[in-house]
């Protein structure tokens, strides 16, 4: 069964499809805004933009996994969720709170979906 | 390749299945007993009760995600585990130190499962 | 669909594989060196082992999630896993800090693969 890379680079590629699914790196917002709001915002776009290059969107949603730097931020944060998710088919989730690698960054998520 | 998703809410899914898997939510025990061991015990019904909804069961777990809030619930959480966990076919884990979304929560677990 | 399991024992498998992929669980250095590269490099070379034994190689890894216990060993830890990682054929990855269960361990990497 081939495996695809999408946006590979020498360190890591931000989403692989095997078989009939993908699984995306981690999405955090790289020089984007300061706050939780535009952060999530940014990083759902990101998911959406790499789902549709692997011909999937995000009503094919398994699971999420939530990083975020201060859980104090999950209200917020999923304000934007719930405006995106496709309520019809909502993946599972897990969420809990991880520093990430840079300290701006506030939210991380990385998902597995359906083709 | 269907995908049915279990509990679905506006938000989340408790589960989903697709082809032969199944990912569920992480689970917590929300409004449980306040002790390791006893959210731990709760945690690990829940993910019974799930699994037996899509047709599989712990024999069939193919890995296991821990966050505890404080890592020095460790040894207490593995008593529980130990007791509760199919010896002849256990999955591959991971065990980190995360705070959950509640301060109360004490440990999160997240699964894959064969159907 | 069986199901083979990698060393496993009372509590927890090394790796399992289910069909056309493979598990692992998270891979820290017990009883390695005391400094990131070093727990790195042993990190690695258990996942390689672990592959292997699975009929599987890191080129065919689809992704890895890094825990460390110290994102400040962020840019150590990646001189060892590009040095490691085959450049034609990366993972997705998402990388946060969270601490391990002995303080002395500085990363754990856990990684799905295709067969």
């Amino acid at each position: 069964m081939a495996i695809k890379r999408l946006s590979p680079g020498k360190r890591m590629s931000e989403g692989v499809v095997h078989g009939d699914r993908i699984i995306l790196a981690g999405q955090v917002a790289v020089d984007g805004p300061a706050d939780i709001k535009g952060q999530a915002t940014v990083v759902l776009a990101q998911i959406d933009a790499l789902l549709k290059d692997a011909g999937s969107d995000k009503s094919k949603l398994l699971f999420a996994q939530i990083f975020l730097a201060d859980i104090g931020d999950y209200v917020a944060f999923n304000e934007v969720w719930d405006a995106w998710v496709d309520q019809q088919n909502p993946p599972a989730r897990a969420c809990v709170q991880s520093p990430l690698v840079r300290p701006e960054w506030k939210v991380e998520v990385q998902v597995h979906a359906a083709l």
